[in-house]
């Protein structure tokens, strides 16, 4: 298997789409809709006995009578015509195969069979089947996709390989997605090879209810975990979840421990949801590396100073320990009954002392990034104020590479002022919890990679 | 002590403010300006022996000199200067005082024994004293607020009692704030008492560094807890984040555990950060009660179904076990190979069967509605449209009172057809793992409530 497995699936230019409905418009689930709607720029080949032209496009009475080379077939007739489907997409020379249609390992004893029988006939054929019971693929760096519900697109560079098609029906979460449905034939494994080069993608995440060749698995995610961050959500973790799992896709459930394991022996991050997944995401894509655990942290408020103390121990991270010449610079502006320590309660220097915000927290910003013991910098701060902006920049660049994230202080309102995080070195988390459970992976992500040698 | 100790803080008729600053405008931390800008109508003395007019304003030397009744002294100027201040207003007979002043027993030994003086001069005199080192009171019911930041006020049906003023610059959290700072005389179980009966609360949320007298607040949160729920955020957990509660507020902080025991004993909830806080009143203040421990899951995404199922263990929370007639009802719309359990996935019933998304979602949500084990449903819906919006409220409406949550596929979008949540009916949440977080809580309240008799 090379990793040219998922090119037609995701890069094709020519597609035949067999099943096409002659009902158009919202609320159809109409596939050659939404695809035109995107936007995609290949060559579309409706096929469909009772039509002859659909949305202006000529349709085919079957795919042996399209005229020229396709590179994927997506199949959406009902299931009892698929294996015959799939035999005329080999005779026809296709080598990717795209089953939408529900009903098999998902559905009875009836579908399993035709399920088994399909995946006989690919391999005789030479082809390779995603699916059945999937939405295919998404692309949005060339606007393609197999949805059958209208689909927003943007380039994230996020490759998404899950076992629902939830998420193809969402705002964007990643630019390029496959849904493996039932995945009878294409695994994680081949998802995961066809995003380990590509150049558009720099952080993949899995959303996984079972893996049947696991050991494939783990040598492929061991080798692409060195190079781009894998993030799993492993669902399905009791009896009930598994059996539910089972009827959904089909897909054996291994016990949750084996699960945990062999992610970490090969490197791959388990996320719990989607939220902490898209706080992961955030910070792999827009912070640098945490080269150790210590953190400082600035604040108006000692209150929050003191709940972020709590949640760095429970994300394993810690104070960081200043030098006396930091300790010595940020004391500059305190009164005589007050010291700055780590959090850096900054409010006594601009209320008692009565020194301006700005000139406090630049200050105080500089000299803990330039300390060796802190390797990120979290601010509880409402507002960072647009003037700053270009003195905190340089004070960023200063400080060499660490990450800064920001909590604004209120989960749901996102303050005016917040412009800092638009430069993109400053990431901002609607919780502390989160900012920090964000950072402690990134750090644990340094530490993986900094092991020498191969894990695989 | 009786409730009524509060309310010359919140309630005020006549205000002195004791150091008002000539300096006014942004970033002057005026407490004067504030307080007139908020609207506050009661009437305003400020105290400056350099000045005689601010802000139209006129100014009186000395507290000693403002010829009406005051009910609430604010103390701002430096702090050698407080104790003597304090005697003056216990002399002038005001017997609530605020002092906003820090470096007490937050700051050094002088500090700490300025503390205690001021205490003593304060029994004396028999007044009380909020603080020192506080932001005061704020009461969006009067337009009232001693902050020295601009506060922004809602009539939000929480109190708020904290050892932080971080959230009184914030967007409004709370209707009524009470920040007790070093909490030198006012503590806890007083705010709990002026919040027991107050008809515009509903809620209470306590923000704890540490308790000193654990067996008043005992008995008096028992008391409230029974007829508000009283959340707890406590920080301070470990022995880093104890020495620095205790550099902020003086504050010592007991074992960690003790406060989780306490808390369980007396029904007090305690909520890991603010986040967890901000899902927990969503779900006390706008749904009913949730009588067991089954749930409901809608979606039209088996994966997304699969998802909920690991979390609702998590929470301990558990599928609702459906009767027959109720599946059978759910199971109109399938076809032969697929049924509806729960999580109910209706996708294959619109897509595979043909019907209506409205008509299959409004019928599984009517039958689930109405089954016994089902005591909260959770919707993984993308959007709940706007044309069903009667037709679901009828059927909420039959159903009883019961719960019912909806996750809209995604943290950070909030769809357009999300229109069903205004009803004040449906609770939203960023994702699944907080709503049933949140919904665990409510349970759990309900559990607490239902047990007979006096804990106290």
């Amino acid at each position: 298997m090379t990793p040219d497995t998922m090119k037609p699936f995701l890069e094709p230019r020519s597609v035949a789409i067999i099943g096409v409905s002659r009902v158009t418009g919202p609320g159809t689930y109409n596939i050659l809709e939404n695809m035109i709607n995107a936007g995609f720029s290949g060559r579309v080949y409706p096929v469909n006995p009772h039509a002859d032209e659909i949305l202006g496009i000529k349709v085919y009475p079957s795919v042996l009578d399209i005229p020229e080379d396709i590179d994927l077939a997506i199949i959406t007739t009902p299931r009892l015509e698929v294996p015959r489907i799939v035999r005329e997409c080999t005779q026809r020379g296709i080598r990717a195969i795209t089953i939408v249609t529900q009903g098999f390992a998902d559905g009875d004893d009836e579908g399993r069979e035709m399920q088994a029988e399909i995946v006989r006939i690919a391999r005789q054929g030479g082809a390779r089947v995603l699916g059945p019971n999937t939405w295919g693929t998404a692309n949005a760096f060339n606007n393609f996709g197999s949805g059958f519900s209208p689909m927003m697109m943007a380039k994230i560079p996020i490759g998404f390989i899950s076992q629902t098609g939830f998420y193809f029906g969402l705002p964007a979460v990643a630019g390029k997605g496959i849904d493996l449905g039932n995945a009878c034939d294409i695994d994680f494994a081949d998802g995961l090879e066809y995003f380990e080069d590509d150049p558009d993608i720099r952080l993949i995440l899995l959303h996984i209810e079972g893996i049947r060749n696991g050991r494939r698995f783990m040598e492929v995610a061991a080798r692409v975990a060195r190079k781009k961050p894998i993030l799993a959500l492993k669902v399905g973790r009791d009896e009930e979840g598994a059996r539910a799992a089972q009827s959904h896709t089909g897909t054996l459930v291994g016990k949750d421990e084996v699960y945990d394991a062999a992610f970490r022996q090969c490197g791959v991050i388990r996320v719990g949801d989607l939220e902490e997944f898209e706080d992961l995401a955030k910070a792999f894509l827009n912070l640098p590396p945490m080269r150790g655990r210590g953190v400082a942290v600035i604040t108006p408020s000692g209150g929050a100073g003191i709940m972020a103390i709590d949640l760095l121990r429970k994300h394993h991270l810690r104070l960081a320990r200043l030098s006396p010449a930091t300790l010595d610079r940020i004391n500059a502006f305190t009164s005589a009954w007050q010291r700055i320590e780590n959090p850096a309660d900054i409010w006594p220097a601009i209320a008692v002392a009565g020194h301006p915000l700005d000139e406090v927290f630049t200050t105080v910003l500089d000299s803990l990034l330039q300390d060796e013991d802190v390797h990120a910098v979290m601010l509880l701060l409402p507002t960072t104020q647009a003037e700053q902006k270009a003195k905190v920049l340089e004070i960023i660049e200063r400080g060499g590479e660490k990450p800064i994230l920001r909590w604004p202080g209120t989960p749901e309102v996102e303050q005016p002022g917040a412009a800092l995080e638009k430069t993109g070195r400053i990431a901002v988390f609607p919780s502390v919890d989160r900012a920090l459970r964000a950072l402690s992976h990134l750090h644990g992500r340094w530490s993986y990679l900094s092991i020498d040698g191969d894990r695989t």
